[in-house]
């Protein structure tokens, strides 16, 4: 039956394609108040096409965006699979250094260009179309409820309330995500540990209204100043991150997995050059993956004061602020990481600013089982879809729902993904490569027929 | 005859700022490249102004914005006045903290509130005004020679060529400038010192594109997290600036400068509560105003890194940036402490970023003599525009024009300002007082009298 549904999906390229640039095309940008419409019109789209897929579907509303669920017909003695994916996408800014405009899919060198392609729009979209080639042959043999929320760009804040209430109507055997990457161009992996995160946005406000560089500067605090002094107190010379308790909690790595991680094919050099640095950086000791993978860190991902025009400007700016996020891992608590940041901030302040903070996300770090029935079957659906087996990797990203489905439905992710490391995630010209694409849909149908055995 | 010139004065209040409103609805900012028409159209109506005062005027241009020269017919045997003044304004942003716009000039309280309505547009119309008065009265009993630039707010890049190539026809015996102010309300004065500037935007590059921070983050440098080690290493704990060899030339304070100034009026608190901090700051040992007088700075005028919409984006931002200036001090030189302050930068930056400068402003402090038969004049003028004698002060501006003239023509500045402290230069809500400006124009009537005598 299998290859049955795999050659529908060998025959649907052309419409699959075509559906995954309608998709694309609507701006569903969780973070900005003015794409609201747009998440509502993206959530319905995404029902419109669960329906097409036989699945009773539903638009559920939240104080956020809405979360759509979708199923088959349950049936008794068999394994229910949840699938959890995102419809939201992250902002395309800076708009003028994509080579095609982020929410007009593009396709080029074998790859569909836009923002939310590979994350996670076009991953989501290969299990939706998996389900239709298996409606074409009477259905997948499991029971499938699909998750589809909007808010996980910004912090997932609803879902955990959500998940919650609807706790009964979720309850599966086992989750599915696709919303991580292989672990290189033709060595596809399975993810089984994700960073936390927490992320902040600092200001620091000093006087009521911006002030003549010349006529104050010298006399009063610029809020500036201050601001780039507190965020470099973040940092000890030695790249490790100085808040009190930062380390306290934090699990080192294991001698196996060292070792294990060591004979993937990563290579610095080309790790370096793909990105465009000629050095890498980072805490001594560490190698480059477990950098990423289990050591946490604090990055800045915006700044704004004062005048940023072209040309010159002598101002003292009367507010200026950051955005950062701290990348937590095992088993570091955000809220306390959180409350420790706040805290060393307002102790390090001067007089003469006030500062403010404002939370969007605070997620723990999660690892998922690396032996089991699950992962087996995942393997073997992997090698189905891609011709070849999966590496076990972690990742240095976050899926909040991973943590939440565990600790509320005490359901363990498989984290099965597609994407590619040069995919350009949250940058501009984010791609899905068409072959990851295609294999991601012959993966997501193996999935669906395996798990059966769980 | 001055009597009757003042009474031309008292007449023309309506007119007088009837054109005002004109002068101020131009948006000449001439730091930003989409405003050059504006600027040549604010030249051109400059000089319009002056052929209705019956002064001979040209628009010279030059490699970047257009100079206004205007004379008088000039005899011998009497003094030649250089008005020196500036038709450029600084850029208006922050708009939404305007309660007007910036160009659509507005009264109210008393005062007129536009971009440009004290520093400098509204004081060079007092002087332009003045001239008006006497020109129905015969003309002033000296020679004038206007000078009316339009890059100020951007370094006077090219007026230093442009008084050397026309320094005969500029020669004069004294030079007149309004772009200071007075040391409170009521109490005028005459700007004796000004502090010069050196301003620089530095850019951190790192990766070639934006980066996932949770894919990324910890293992390579974020250009972010760069630029604020950068920015916060060019200040010490104590608050002084760290940049090797900066301190080296400052001349120090003489004692009796230091006693003449803590006879001043100054209050701290009053300082502090009117820009709305609770707490100044700055170099220890030093009083508020020896601070902005006489004391070097660094203060960061603008920065910009990565996301700054609103919500989160988690991404490490191939570039960020920053303007700053340092002002300095009497024998301080801009272009060994540009080069110190590039090299320090440099030596400081890690691997695996490169970092860029650009030069805005490279003009030394200056002070011009505290007495002589100038100041005594002025001194009158301003008595009888104001109603009360100067008292001599410094500033903490800069006005690089003042330098250009004393070094290639060899003549001294009369700084005769006419704003308020709180008129929020180069800020939001912009304004001149009324009484200010037609105060203002009295004084630059009598001193056209009085320098007769020089």
């Amino acid at each position: 039956m299998l290859d049955r549904v795999l050659s529908t999906i060998e025959s649907r390229k052309h419409q699959s394609l075509a559906l995954l640039k309608e998709f694309l095309s609507i701006p569903s940008v969780s973070t900005k108040p003015e794409h609201k419409a747009d998440m509502q019109r993206c959530a319905m789209w995404v029902a419109d096409q669960c329906r097409f897929a036989a699945l009773e579907t539903a638009v559920m509303q939240t104080p956020g965006h809405p979360i759509v669920v979708a199923k088959n017909k349950h049936l008794p003695n068999r394994p229910t699979v949840l699938f959890y994916g995102h419809y939201d996408v992250q902002p395309p800014e800076p708009l003028d250094q994509w080579d095609t405009p982020p929410f007009e899919p593009t396709i080029r060198n074998g790859a569909i260009y836009a923002r939310g392609a590979v994350d996670d729009k076009g991953q989501v979209w290969a299990h939706i179309e998996a389900l239709l080639a298996w409606q074409a042959h009477g259905g997948p043999p499991v029971n499938i409820t699909m998750l589809i929320e909007g808010e996980e760009e910004i912090g997932s804040d609803h879902l955990e309330a959500f998940v919650k209430f609807h706790q009964e109507s979720l309850r599966a055997d086992i989750c599915v995500i696709s919303d991580t990457n292989q672990f290189a161009r033709g060595l596809p992996a399975i993810t089984y540990g994700l960073r936390g995160i927490v992320y902040e946005e600092l200001t620091v406000s000093g006087p009521i209204r911006d002030l003549h560089s010349g006529l104050y500067g010298g006399a009063v605090q610029n809020p500036a100043n201050v601001l780039v002094q507190l965020l470099a107190s973040l940092h000890r010379p030695d790249g490790t991150v100085d808040i009190p308790g930062f380390y306290d909690d934090v699990v080192s790595i294991s001698a196996a997995e060292r070792a294990e991680w060591s004979a993937l094919p990563h290579d610095d050099p080309a790790f370096a050059s793909a990105i465009g640095v000629r050095a890498l950086a980072g805490e001594a000791s560490y190698t480059t993956l477990e950098r990423l993978w289990v050591r946490p860190t604090c990055d800045i991902n915006g700044l704004t004061a004062a005048y940023q025009g072209v040309g010159a400007k002598t101002v003292i700016g009367a507010i200026a602020s950051a955005k950062l996020s701290m990348r937590l891992v095992p088993n570091q608590n955000p809220e306390a990481i959180r409350r420790s940041f706040e805290s060393a901030m307002n102790d390090r302040a001067p007089k003469g600013v006030q500062l403010g903070f404002k939370n969007f996300g605070c997620n723990p770090a999660i690892v998922t089982p690396r032996q089991g029935h699950g992962i087996a079957l995942a393997s073997r659906a992997i090698f189905d879809g891609f011709g070849t087996l999966p590496v076990l990797i972690r990742s240095g990203g976050i899926i909040g729902a991973v943590e939440i489905i565990k600790r509320i439905l005490r359901v363990d992710s498989l984290l099965v993904g597609f994407g590619l490391p040069d995919d350009a995630v949250h940058a501009p010209n984010e791609k899905f490569e068409l072959e990851s694409f295609f294999a991601g849909q012959r993966t997501a149908a193996a999935l669906y027929a395996h798990l059966s055995d769980l």
